[in-house]
């Protein structure tokens, strides 16, 4: 079975004994650096059979490995049997990093090479990554050969570039028109003595451009590179023509009709090197940490000759501080999204108690069900993580189609879900009692809620970071010696990415502060081995509060709305304030929802919102 | 009055146009990069009468200023009026530091000089200070002229470098014998590749050497500068002879007999120049963070023949890193220091509450008298800050000899002290309500003690940093939207400077863990001017607990002993867990020292201590 991928390690081995390469780097992303590839760019997937979200390959002609951190270790072992693929580890304390292990190259070994030659996919490869490398070789003989789609002769069948339907969204919408958006850009611009700046990343075109289409999973967007110049823009975007359906040529008549031209989605190679439509720029922006190797070195090699300005990108940030509109239409999308979350935990708590036999799979098919009679709805935001008892301790589990694990009337369910709308983006997650619990499955529910609590009950001075607001989701649990190996908070699009950037709240020392109108999640959690998993999360909007004479100060507004099950906490836990929060936010939930839900389900939630 | 400074200026000014210098930049520092100067290097108060520890002064023909920040806005206009200098402020929005100011000069005005002079004391003016006024300047024409002892010429009657005795520490007070620490630091240089290390930071010499003086305010350092290679070395240090003091007698015969030679302050600046009695030497090590500019450059220039490493000092780390007859003695400088500290607060409740006339002068000189009773007191730590009422709300408020404030039965007093002993170093502060508070009064002095509390509590994982852990201190604040502008913790030597790196608890990114072995201050406070000031401060020392599955814990062991007073605490503001920790704290205070207190000081502890 695994046969397979042996013969398409020869292959490779085979075209690098050809081409004179040394070694083979297979990254897992896409040349947008996207967080999920579409299918066409799953290469680590294609050569060796594992799936996990982060993983990079090297293959030499005689070793094949993948570079994978803590939470893939279990799924890579299982995954990569009988590949002869070995699984190099990352984030622990031995860790050797593709950099580190490829410069360790024993060059003074006879049969080794003089001057190693190291191909990417210079697509999917980034600028950075290639930087990085060079900077492990110092001053050791070591070239870079950066191959365009380096499977290419290999890969038959291999997926298209994704090319779904473009939609445009309307002011009434985002709040702001791509006109506004692209004149802030062209200050940025001219700020920065630049004439054009070429943009890779994919929720940064769709939010600059007011466009969304279904090219990831997940994430609403459209394949394609953009170069906006001083006065125009050009799109290079894969829609085949003839051009079959309507909502597609509505959006693109639409953008032409605002300055932007559609091109094709490799046109940008053609016009970088002069001899396309583009000419005439002096100096174009790049920001390298979402630019692949080969476009990057088109770049710098154009033919317009035009230097470059390498620098971040102003989008993240401006695409983070969300504006008014937005900030409106995200109660929107909780709203309706809350309306589905109680529909679905109504009845999942009915199913559970009557003796009905349900899986995390139909459970997970039941929530989708709830969320797609939303109108509006566009799919979900991440791949619903739906876990029964140990499976919830499992960091990446993917609950299977076949075979999952039953509900039972004991322990905890946890649900981790969230989905797309016209009006905003949702990413919550409870964890549910299904019956009895055991005393640690209660501690581990209210010290994670209070972790939860205090995050989301946080007032702080305008400059602070996440980094600095971290500690105050773990105090609870590291004050019994527990913790959790993730990230307490990312940042939210708006109908985008369920995780963008710049902020974040987590224990790295992102500088970035939080500031009014960021959306960012709050999502404590703690995983034990073998036994159960806690995670809660809601969506908090940052807002600006009264300044006073010490100065201005900012807090949290919970967006999402779906009550917390309160029937296992562990009283004395929670302090007095924890607890009328959480009460004043069950009341909240129920005030809101219960006009809009059928009575049954009202009447339970008022049992389930009762104060504690 | 203030003639002497304009006539001191307008002297500088003369020079400046005999030699052809457009500017000159005169700092607060000393050759060392010490915290505080003696004062021989008070140059600025020498030339401005402006007193306050962080202030640079530019002088150019036309102008004259002072750049200081926040802290000292109000003493420096106070200070500076009819001098003719201006006043520059820092760590405000619009700021300009002098790098900025200067490198704006108008290069473009006819009378403006083509190339601009900035004459600097070589001696005082650091290596990286002077890297960031070229990195200012860019492409700009000008040239940093580095004269040592600048104002040699011009000020008679200045301080010589000062020459206390100089004492030894054995190893059964520090663990660690010079010559372990040595060896330490041989093999580091071995390392690095280098084989030696010229050191200018006096706390770190006295580390490595285990000397001590008293050469420099509230540090007991030895003002030196010391080479260390790999099988000898050479200590700069001015003892004038003929030696007439025992001590120092004793000591250099001791350190001489350990291979350390002792030579004259100034002659590194020989044996650099290769006449002296170096040679041999490859490679020398060198922190440029502590580093003077003209010895820099005698460094890079040198007449050795070697090369020169610029890297970050390893000795910070080692030297906050106590070892374990340094924790031994810990505990007992705070058992002595809280003696002192329970005796004097003991005498301020009578002295203020049977109506005797005590100013704020008297309750510090009080307290030095308690301290001075130790046995191996070697004076005190820092200038005690002793404030009544609404002086307690100025940051850097210094008690005057005459006419400081009455002590009255009501509101709240603020001392913050420490003292030096053989056997550790303290730093302790309490905010003590004299009588009947305001409400406010009440819930600040509750709330800085929450936060307080909360920092002494903390249980977190390993790795974690200061910066992490800064907001516990501030959560019960900045919920009432209350804050402090200051640190929340810093370092503490032992009988060595107060204020050491490299760890701290603030919320600027350091990126240094907070280790095993670590005694760092927890002293959150509130401000508020015109009415009072509230700053509560105990020593922790970093312990490690029990690893377990989730990874490897660390907590704090509070170190210094001297109850918190529980009269004016709000309740419920404290949660169930704070109240007993403060409750366990104070019963550890009252049996701990109670048996070596006199009875009525004891009774008094008693009830002071009851639980809350």
């Amino acid at each position: 079975m695994s046969n397979r991928y042996v013969e398409r390690i020869e292959s490779i081995r085979d075209m690098m004994r050809e081409r004179g390469w040394d070694a083979v780097i297979l990254t897992g992303g896409d040349p947008h650096a996207s967080e999920y590839p579409a299918a066409r760019w799953k290469q680590v997937e294609w050569v060796s059979g594992f799936t996990g979200e982060a993983g990079d390959l090297v293959i030499t002609q005689d070793h094949a490995g993948l570079w994978t951190d803590t939470r893939y270790f279990i799924q890579a072992v299982s995954q990569l049997a009988g590949t002869g693929v070995q699984l190099h580890k990352l984030r622990i304390p031995e860790a050797v990093p593709i950099p580190e292990w490829l410069s360790a190259w024993p060059f003074t070994e006879a049969s080794a090479p003089d001057w190693l030659r190291i191909a990417v996919d210079g697509l999917c490869f980034g600028t950075q990554s290639a930087r990085q490398l060079e900077a492990a070789f110092g001053d050791r003989p070591m070239e870079i050969v950066s191959v365009p789609d380096l499977l290419a002769p290999l890969w038959t069948g291999r997926p298209p570039v994704p090319a779904t339907p473009v939609l445009t969204l309307g002011d009434e919408l985002v709040g702001e028109s791509r006109e506004q958006k692209l004149s802030r850009l062209r200050k940025f611009l001219l700020r920065e003595g630049c004439d054009a700046i070429f943009l890779s990343a994919l929720d940064e075109i769709a939010w600059l451009l007011n466009v969304r289409g279904a090219d990831v999973d997940y994430n609403p967007v459209v394949l394609s590179y953009l170069m906006v110049t001083l006065d125009g823009a050009e799109w290079y975007v894969r829609k085949d023509p003839p051009l079959t359906d309507e909502e597609t040529v509505d959006s693109f008549y639409e953008l032409n009709a605002d300055g932007i031209r559609i091109r094709d989605y490799s046109d940008w190679e053609t016009d970088l090197s002069g001899s396309g439509d583009l000419d005439g720029l002096d100096r174009i922006y790049v920001d390298p940490a979402t630019l692949g190797l080969h476009l990057g070195g088109r770049l710098s090699a154009n033919g317009l000759g035009a230097s470059i300005l390498e620098g971040p990108s102003p989008i993240p940030l401006w695409k983070a501080l969300k504006n008014p509109v937005e900030i409106d239409g995200m109660p929107d999308a909780h709203l309706e999204d809350g309306l589905a979350m109680e529909q679905f935990l109504f009845w999942l708590e009915k199913a559970v108690t009557t003796g009905r036999e349900i899986t995390e799979w139909d459970a997970s098919e039941y929530l989708d069900e709830c969320r797609g009679r939303i109108a509006g709805y566009r799919g979900n935001s991440s791949e619903t993580f739906s876990a029964y008892g140990e499976n919830a301790a499992l960091p990446h589990y993917v609950t299977p189609r076949e075979g999952s694990a039953l509900l039972r009337p004991s322990g905890l369910y946890l649900v981790d879900s969230g989905g797309q709308y016209l009006f905003g983006t949702t990413d919550i997650t409870r964890t549910i009692p299904l019956g009895p619990c055991s005393e640690l499955e209660k501690e581990d529910y209210t010290r994670v809620l209070k972790g939860h609590l205090a995050l989301a009950m946080a007032i702080f001075p305008r400059g602070t970071a996440g980094c600095q607001l971290d500690a105050l989701a773990r105090t609870a649990l590291w004050q019994a010696r527990r913790n959790f190996g993730h990230g307490t908070g990312h940042g939210v699009g708006f109908f985008l990415c369920v995780h963008e950037g710049p902020q974040d709240i987590r224990q790295n020392f992102n500088p970035q502060p939080i500031l009014p109108g960021m959306i960012t999640s709050d999502e404590p959690g703690i995983y034990r081995e073998g036994l159960h998993g806690v995670r809660h999360e809601n969506l908090l909007l940052c807002r600006e509060d009264a300044p006073n004479e010490f100065g201005r100060w900012l807090s949290f507004e919970t967006l999402t709305l779906c009550h917390f099950d309160t029937s296992i906490l562990i009283p004395g836990i929670l302090d007095r304030e924890e607890t009328d929060f959480l009460n004043t936010y069950n009341e909240r939930v129920f005030r809101t929802l219960s006009p809009r839900l059928p009575s049954d389900v009202a009447a339970w939630l008022r049992r389930k919102t009762l104060p504690v």
